[in-house]
């Protein structure tokens, strides 16, 4: 721990660097920029700094770097591994000033956009133009759109269309050493060199600050269909979910989520009705898009004849635009639902698709062993499935020893289906322990590398993914 | 050049690893792979190697690394930025043993497959299954999949598709060292550490040797339906590419070829007939797939007409598979046919889509400017224009002052538009005197840092991309 560091010169020479009126120290903003949406942390920084510019950005790193001062940029605070908490103390680098879309190209289908612009927001505003971003992750309402970067984000739409590493065409980056620098070009296609642009990409703020984001852009399907599939057995739901695939339909999104989950987010929304009876284990929420009404029908018909394989129950379509919001608005809400509930441990686990069902399997098994209930939900079309724990007699999670032989446990599974640890929400801090499962010890050696390339005073997020001795 | 590194010590050495029948140090064998498609150079490595597994690699790349052995790896030798060719002597690594595909999985929607298998072969071995691996570069026929890795492959159907980094899920990697490691995990979303397998994409081998590759799949759409379209002009021919995507289409192919192009081809393959007009001057091929045929023939029209806005010509529509067949023919041999016909030096600039116009104004600008002839073609959805050129009196291309001239005042045009200098072929050793052009010192200076992490003596693939000093 480096508190303590930052001096009341430091401050002075932060207010020459961005005005004084965008330089926090009191308790309150100090003890609001301390924690993220990941549970129960909360490490105030020293100073909060609202810089508005790359310039002001590169002065404020250039300063630090040359006093080895530790920096943690912040997006919304939206994020669920610890990404953004400022654990060394230091300096906490708000990027909420820099929330402005800069350029919307509609002759080459790009968004040029500052980071700390709202995912929402910014979808709304190329929708507009008939255009479609679809990195949509549940916060995507607060989420800003370089916390998104930083963690390479998914979201429902990522089946079909993609994770945000796939729309990234270029980024503008403050490196730790003030340089500033584009990672590429604005292009498709790009065979020039090392591709920085996918490295900064997911890299969790350790790398690089993003200041200007450049994405590519598709046109907006004109028509959705979605639909509710009751399924007696989370089993059998999640084996629904690769046949959807291997029967050639690639829907655009396709959901799986525990029926726990269902309930303890329509009793947190109130009124919210989805007709439950008692035999329902799961649901999978699906949606198909496309230009072709009669095409959609068709393919949502198709999809509905193969899941009753699968012992679906009856199938509820959404009817008109507000049935979708109310569906969707349960879907999203599930995470907070059962975080209020109870379920306070998320993980962010991912497998290759078809081995979704031995994860839940597994799953399971290991909450008899070990003496937990787990709600399982996610993005089950690209075997991306967030398991929420709770332990009774262990309120507090990561910091023990016990749920550290569970999440042990559970990683080792994950890793032996063929999956990784975290498949949209990032390592941050509170996964570093068990990165060890995943990486062998000569590509922890090339990450640590790269790190020290880029950080050689190590003063950005430092101790996120892994600590670097 | 280090040229006469390698002893007789050091081939019995390889003998010892990898077998006698598989080192070879004859004058026809060293000639053949001193060369790729890259017009005109040949630098003959010192002894030629063809391991079988990366075991083997892994002891061969261990004592080169010892002895600071230069190592060039290759797959098929088609590569046109010279990315293979062992300029500096000692070993030449072929991978064409490692030539199996090990699983295609069907229910993850998943190839593993090794380098050495050519690109078409595993695209109809996967076909077989009812799936598809889009990426499809005009040398598909006889390209290795490995070597599409290393230069970040693309083709026609890039456009709708990606190119080859969006596939690419995992890679086994023998480092310069010899440890081998997997880069991810065969998985659809990953926030798991750095993006080591994206880095290692278009690398060009310069950072290790793949030995293993997990491919994405989709379904394979169930039909398509192809165009040749004239166009008056090159310029209204290349404003009518980004108003196809600017009114909601996205064609699996968008390719644009000038008439020179066209006619040298059509006479080199002979008996294929394309109508042409005396007032013609370039053509675009435009496909389209999917899996409703309504809804194809209606996209087909509604393009067409969109097109007349454009003076186009009489449409030639491919009614058949055969016509298909030859209509890709004519396109796939256009870079041989106008090579051979001494337009020998191929640039593989990028721009944004809609810049295109623009850039092929600056050519033939350029081409007064300088007295060059220049024909265009290539993957115009992508902005991906290959620029043939032929200028009397330099028929040795890249080792001249004049040639430097015109090319780097092509680049700096490109780089002027918002593009870059490779969009599918990668800088090699032939472009890597440009690279200053579209990157600061900052970025050099980290690129260069990555090469030194993976490979500290600097014998892989040594001086490609840029130079280390």
């Amino acid at each position: 721990m480096n508190r303590g560091i930052v001096t009341t010169e430091h401050i002075q020479e932060f207010k020459n660097f961005i005005g004084a009126s965008f330089v926090f120290a009191d308790e309150e903003t100090l003890r609001h920029y301390g924690h993220d949406e990941t549970e129960q942390l909360l490490f105030p920084p020293e100073v909060v700094l609202k810089p508005r510019t790359a310039t002001e950005i590169s002065a404020i790193m250039r300063f630090c770097n040359t006093h080895q001062i530790p920096v943690t940029p912040r997006g919304a605070g939206t994020g669920l591994s610890g990404g953004a908490i400022p654990h060394l103390g230091g300096v906490l680098l708000s990027m909420e000033r820099l929330d402005t879309i800069i350029n919307i190209d509609e002759r080459n289908l790009q968004v040029t956009t500052e980071p700390g612009v709202i995912t929402e927001v910014l979808q709304n505003a190329v929708k507009e133009k008939g255009l479609f971003y679809p990195p949509d992750p549940s916060s995507r309402g607060s989420c800003f759109i370089g916390g998104n970067i930083a963690e390479n984000s998914g979201g429902p739409k990522a089946v079909k269309y993609g994770v945000v590493k796939d729309y990234v065409l270029n980024l503008e980056v403050v490196l730790p050493t003030g340089d500033i620098i584009w990672t590429g070009a604005n292009v498709l296609k790009n065979s020039t060199g090392y591709n920085l642009t996918q490295l900064m990409v997911g890299s969790e703020g350790t790398l690089g600050i993003v200041t200007k984001i450049v994405l590519k852009l598709i046109p907006l399907p004109a028509y959705d269909l979605l639909m509710l599939v009751p399924f007696k057995s989370l089993e059998k739901a999640s084996e629904a979910v690769s046949a959807i695939f291997r029967a050639g339909f690639t829907p655009s999104a396709l959901e799986l989520v525990e029926i726990d989950a269902i309930l303890i987010t329509a009793k947190m929304l109130d009124n919210y009705v989805v007709p439950i009876t008692d035999d329902v284990e799961a649901h999978l929420i699906i949606e198909t898009d496309g230009n072709d009404m009669d095409v959609l029908m068709k393919e949502m018909e198709a999809i509905s004849e193969l899941l009753m394989h699968y012992d679906a129950g009856d199938i509820l379509f959404a009817d008109d635009a507000q049935q979708k919001n109310e569906l969707w608005k349960l879907r999203r809400r599930v995470a907070e639902a059962v975080k209020v509930s109870g379920y306070t441990i998320e993980e962010d686990t991912v497998v290759p698709r078809a081995e979704l069902p031995k994860l839940v399997r597994a799953v399971k098994a290991l909450g008899k062993q070990y003496d937990f209930h787990a709600v399982c939900y996610g993005h089950a079309g690209d075997g991306n499935l967030h398991i929420r724990i709770k332990k009774e007699g262990i309120p507090d999670s990561y910091g023990n020893a016990v749920m550290h032989t569970i999440l042990r446990a559970l990683f080792e599974e994950v890793k032996a289906l063929g999956g990784t640890i975290s498949g949209e929400h990032g390592v941050g801090l509170i996964q570093k322990d068990y990165v060890d499962i995943v990486f062998a010890d000569a590509n922890l050696k090339l990450m640590r590398g790269i790190k020290q390339l880029f950080d050689p005073n190590n003063i950005l997020n430092a101790g996120k993914i892994f600590d670097l001795h």
